[in-house]
This record gives C-alpha cells, sequence and structure tokens, in this order.
C-alpha cells in the first residue's frame, strides 16, 4: 500500500481539482546508485516513488497528510545579512527544495545521502517569523496577525527552542530522506542564516495500517477526527490567508512541543482516560455517540447519560476545543509525535510536535489555547515547552521561489 | 514492497532452515480498532502485517535487518530487588514480547497505543550487564567476556548514558509501535527495575529504496557490506557464544552511541571523503576495484594505483577495520542512525547508534576498535559518546522466557 493510496486525497487533486490522481512520479528509487532524474517508463508507486510537487499556488505539507519522519528547524539571519541575503537563501532553497521533491540530487554533485531513494513524499514547507521582517527591512510588511502569540496559564515555555526568524517543515516517508534535506539545506544557508533550534518526529509508516486511519497520538488517542477537510466548503476559509497581498493563499503556522506526562496518563484507567478526552480509546467514538458510535460519529455536546449528565464532560477536551466552544474557531492541525529519551528525572522526553495552519491566529490557535489552558481536563497532562509562530507565504510557480511576493512584490 | 521481501533472508528461514517463507502471520492490521489475536485468512504481506516470531533458539533482533525505527534501552534492578524479582520481570517482559510481537495486545485491555496496526516486524531484544550478576547473586556465573571494554583514545564517554544492568533493544517498522512496546514493557518494570537510558534511532522505511540494498550511514556512505552474512560457513561461530552453558547460543552485544562531526564532514569533498572510507560514496565500490567495480567487489588492500601507491590508503577505514587487518575479528553490525537536534554549540546531535553483536568482544569489538581508535582516518569525524556491553541470552521455548537457562539452569 502506498501512503498516498491510504489516504483521502492528494496534493494535485486538492490544487489541480484533477480528479483523483496521484502526484506520483516516474521515479522508481535508483540504479547504479543513482535515481533517474526525468521520467521514465511508469513505475508501480510506492513509497519511495510517491513525489508531491513542490511548485503549486500552496506550499506543500499543509494539506497532505503527515509523513513518517518530521524535522522542523528553525533558523536566524546571519548578523550581516539584509533584504538581498533573505532572498539570495529563498532562492537556493526553493530551487533545491524543488529539486529534492523531485528525487534529484541537490546541486548536481554525488555529497549526498539519499541516493538509493526516490523522493519519499519529500515535502519542505518555508515560513517566516516576526522578527525577520525588521531584519530584512520589511518592517511595514509584516503582517498585524504575526504579533507575538499571547502567554497562556500554565505554559513553560524556553526561547531557546521557539521562534526565529525562519522556520522550516521538512517530512518524508523515510528518515534518511528527511535528514538528507535538512542537511543540505542548513549547509546552503551558510553565511546567510544560522541555525537556531531543531527537532524531529514521526508519523505513521505507510503500510503499517492496513486502511486509513486518523493518526493516534503517545497517548494512544485517535488525533485528528475533527479536522477541517479539504472538501469542506469552508476549508480555505480556515486555513488559508487572504492577506496582506503578498501572504495571500498562504496561512499561518502555530507551531508547539507540548511534552505529554505519560507516567501519569498511564496511570489513569481506561474509562478516565476516555472522560479526559471525552472519546473512546479504542476507536475515537464520542463518547456522546453510544455503543453504535463510530469515529466519525459527530459529537454532540449537549447528550446526557441514563443518570443525565453530560456524555462529554464539561472539561473533556472535545468539548473545549471544539469550534463551537470557541466561536467557529479551527486550525488544519498536522503534528508528529516526538521521543527524545528520558528527562534528567527518569520521566518520558515525549510528546507531540503540534503544528497547526490556519487563516488567521486570532481566529484559530489563540481562542482554542486560551480555552484549553483553562478549562482542558487534558491541560493536566501536558507541558507547552516552546512555541513558534510563523507566515507561511504562498507556493512558488516554476522559476520562481518561495517568499518571492513578500521581497519583489 | 513489504520489509522481509527486500531482504536477502528471513528470520525462519535462517533458524528453522525451513526455505524462503517469510514469517509473516496472518494479521492484516485493525478492525474496529483491534487487531486479530488469531490467525485468520491469510493477509497481504504488508509493512504492518509482518511479522518476527519472538520464540525460537536465537533471540529475535540479531540477524533480522534493521527496522525503520529502534529504541534503545537500560534499565537498572531496583534497589530491593534481587534474583526473584529478575526472575518475574523477565518472566513478564518475555510473554509481553511475544504477544506484541505476534500483533496480539500487551496485557488484555485497551490500554495500548498501536491498536490499528500490526507487529510491523517488531522485535524486542535483551541483555545483561556485568553489573546485574552481583546484585541478583549471580557473580559465579557472569562470563569472563563481560569484564568492562577498555578505554580507547579518544572515548569521550557519558556514564549515564552507558552501561545498565539490563539492555533491550526494540526495533519496528513503526515509530508508534517501537514507542508503545518500549512504555508497555517499561511500565511493567515498575518496583522491579528503573529506566537508566533511552535511545532512539532509525533505519529505512520499507519500500523507501527500490532494491534491496545496504544501508547508508549519516555521512552519505554505504555501512555494512562486509557484514558476515548469515549463510557465511563461520557466521555462527563470528556471532553466537558457545559458552558458559546459560550462554551457549547467545551473543554479546556491543552498543556506543556515536556522534559524527557532520559540519566537519559535509565540508570535504567527495574524493576526500572516499578516500577516508576507501569505498566510493555512490554506491560503495572499493577504491581498489576500479570504475567496473560494484558494492560487492571484494577489497583488495594490496591493489595499487597508476602512480603505486596504495588504493586504499593506509589509515583508510575499510583497511583499518578489515578482518585482515584485525587478526580475523569479525562482528555483526546492526547499527542505527540518529538525530536529536542541535548541541548547545550549534552543531548536529546527530550520528550512529553502534550495536554489533559477536561471539566473543574479545575477537571482535575491542581489537577492532583498539585498531580504529589509533589508525582510522575516519576516526576524526567522530566521538564515541556512549558506552554498553551486553550479554544477550538464547532465545525462549515457548512458554519459556529469556534468561532462564541462567536464573534456573
Amino acid at each position: 500500500m502506498t501512503q498516498m493510496g491510504a489516504q483521502g486525497f492528494s496534493r494535485r487533486a486538492l490544487l489541480g481539482g484533477a480528479g483523483a490522481g496521484l502526484a506520483v512520479g516516474a521515479i522508481g528509487g535508483a540504479v547504479g546508485g543513482r535515481a533517474a532524474a526525468s521520467p521514465g517508463p511508469a513505475a508501480a508507486p510506492g513509497t519511495g516513488a510517491a513525489a508531491v510537487p513542490f511548485h503549486g499556488p500552496r506550499q506543500a505539507g499543509i494539506v497532505e497528510p503527515a509523513q513518517a519522519r518530521v524535522h522542523l528547524a528553525a533558523f536566524d539571519l546571519a548578523p550581516a545579512a539584509g533584504r538581498e541575503q533573505l532572498r539570495t537563501l529563498l532562492r537556493i532553497w526553493s530551487a533545491t527544495a524543488a529539486r529534492l521533491t523531485r528525487g534529484e540530487p541537490a546541486d548536481g554533485h554525488e555529497n549526498q545521502i539519499a541516493l538509493d531513494a526516490g523522493p519519499c513524499s519529500l515535502t519542505v514547507t518555508f515560513g517566516f517569523g516576526a522578527t525577520l521582517f525588521d531584519k530584512a527591512g520589511l518592517a511595514d510588511r509584516r503582517p498585524e496577525a504575526l504579533a507575538p502569540l499571547p502567554a497562556f496559564p500554565g505554559d513553560a515555555l524556553d526561547p531557546a527552542r521557539g521562534d526565529g526568524d525562519l522556520w522550516l517543515q521538512i517530512g518524508a516517508d523515510d528518515a534518511l530522506v528527511a535528514f538528507h534535506a535538512l542537511r543540505v539545506l542548513q549547509r546552503q544557508a551558510a553565511g546567510l542564516a544560522v541555525p537556531r533550534w531543531q527537532m524531529a518526529g514521526f508519523g505513521r509508516t505507510p503500510g503499517a495500517t492496513a486502511r486509513p486511519t486518523t493518526g493516534r497520538n503517545l497517548m494512544g488517542q485517535v488525533d485528528g477526527t475533527n479536522n477541517p477537510k479539504p472538501d469542506d466548503p469552508d476549508f480555505a476559509a480556515k486555513v488559508f490567508a487572504t492577506g496582506p497581498a503578498w501572504l495571500a493563499g498562504g496561512s499561518y503556522a502555530v507551531v508547539r512541543r507540548i511534552r505529554m506526562l505519560l507516567d501519569d496518563w498511564e496511570n489513569q484507567p481506561t474509562d478516565r482516560q476516555e472522560r479526559v478526552i471525552g472519546r473512546r480509546k479504542s476507536d475515537g467514538a464520542p463518547l456522546s455517540g453510544g455503543p453504535g458510535a463510530g469515529e466519525t460519529t459527530p459529537v454532540d455536546l449537549a447528550a446526557t447519560g441514563p443518570d443525565g449528565t453530560l456524555a462529554i464532560a464539561p472539561d473533556a477536551h472535545v468539548r473545549v476545543a471544539a469550534p463551537a466552544s470557541n466561536g467557529g474557531a479551527a486550525m488544519l492541525r498536522r503534528g508528529f509525535s516526538y521521543q527524545d529519551g528520558l528527562l534528567a528525572d527518569g520521566s518520558p522526553d515525549a510528546g507531540l510536535l503540534f503544528v497547526a495552519f490556519q487563516a488567521d491566529p486570532a481566529r484559530g490557535f489563540v481562542p482554542v489555547q486560551r480555552r484549553l489552558a483553562r478549562g482542558d481536563g487534558l491541560s493536566r497532562f501536558l507541558r507547552h515547552e516552546a512555541s513558534g509562530l510563523y507566515a507561511v507565504p504562498p507556493g512558488a510557480p516554476e522559476g520562481g521561489y518561495v517568499g518571492q511576493q513578500l521581497l519583489e512584490g
């Protein structure tokens, strides 16, 4: 089973209205250690061969399913760098991302480490932090929506692992392909931008599950059921920004490193975990749905049980996070799990690399998190340890680069 | 393509002489959120369904190909625990590992996080550190070969991330399946053993490469070409211990966390990297082989180039590491890459989780590493940061547990 075949939509289908066609290139992998650079005989779609086009009206890595491996990385402009250096960097990065996502060598020589594989659904997504605009002489083009996120109750944020002038989300279904892209892009930034922080996470491996499923997080809960769907009539209004002009068709990404207190969580009996979430653990069905419910049964926040109490508790996560509880606020979550060993106290350094795309943080993450931080029963088991907010420009056409509208518009 | 189909041998074929049969169970994933616990209609082999039997004369996770995800973990016996507690723990752990590797729930309830997937080639391998034996009242059964490894030039070892009474290697082709196994086994150790250190790493995703290939490390080099092959006549003599009696058919595992100085490495031109290794980067062919050579062309340490100098440099890694340079010393390497973000100086915290199995460390890792640490051109780009040595008992039969010969023999 291919990763794309297991999903409900493909980038090409979404972006171009080209039906259900899959954006799978003809690259079947390697012969003699080098992937074919141009389309050849049709190859069977597979994990290695699956390719997501870099060019298009939207950046890749927003609506595509989360891959098996992700690197999140932030860079700051080099001390002497300004607008010209930023443009140089974005041109180089876009050209390289386009080549790598086609399964081609990064820069025309042998110094690459993913030679044997196809692109493995590689996507590279670029974002701009609020601090970029002053440094690049673009203060007048900084969107108001990029103002710093408010502090939330319970936040325990490490500034060294948050924010940053530039943000990259690099996902692929093979960890070496993703790592290779990270290293190439980092090397190309030399003299223009310096690494600020990096995190790595994971999703499901293609073919691990026998049927398409919503992901599970490290708590074991089905996570993402109520995510906006690309065929929802208001999907674009929720996810894609309409302005300022250079950002139209782009988005805002909120990134949070959310550690899970798994020792505490796993000590709760399953029925207690289910009440905290508001969904059954086995299949994600809402507790309001009765025994016949399934994952996609709509959540009924008003339903009561035989004893007259709410089927979904007042502080259940699905209630507090529901758009109906937040003036319709919604966002497209695209999170990954992480596990980085043990902390000094022996507890697991593990949880969720939360990534969410939205048209406007003030109508997405901010109102939802404000309610969650105060009223969500789940928040007792979570620690927000790092945070970032980035403007994600629209995609680049062939020959263009991401951010061109900002720098040349 | 299935992971097992892409490999040259299967556990069952190796252990039982059962031909080329693949040890793939009938578990096709989940229906209604729960994997079938008993064999049903035959399912197509796939990444999720692939199962490696836990029971057998050898432990799983030694000769099997490295999976897409690994957790290495060490535990120390709880302060009040002794031989009886160790036996209790090993019985529980073996029973759980057997269930999980069949794709069954860990302990009969819903509190598991990998419900939707099959076993994904999960293996759990147990080892015993030298410190275990005194604590468990088994000092007279500690093998001499488990004496501490000597210090090697250049070692920069962190004791907190090395050694340990008990060692686990948990590999699976899906990261959530591997993580779930780690958490279940850790929870079951409560009161019996406490976590000491944990590391996570990765191999290739099944299907990422179009044909079976030797792995590449984060330096981009093909790594593992000269590994002993299970059908080599002396394979067992190199890899499996013959004594003491309780360990006969087991092995010794050396574990090293080896950070790669990738910023330095990637600044070397490809031909320089190739001279350091002694192999071409593109395909792993030895530099002694000429233009027509391939990865499996035998290394000719005596070959000279047109100018009369050695084709493979005196300090090339393949020369210094070759069995011919080390009195025939050999081991079965089963390493994984790791990437844990950035160090404080901005350099990558990334490299190799080196795992090697051998009949006797004194005829495996020790002589090879002694030469590498002094004479290997590659060692300038490596830092050994953590180290462990473990006796890996033979496998358990149905109804038995790993370590039974030690505790009851």
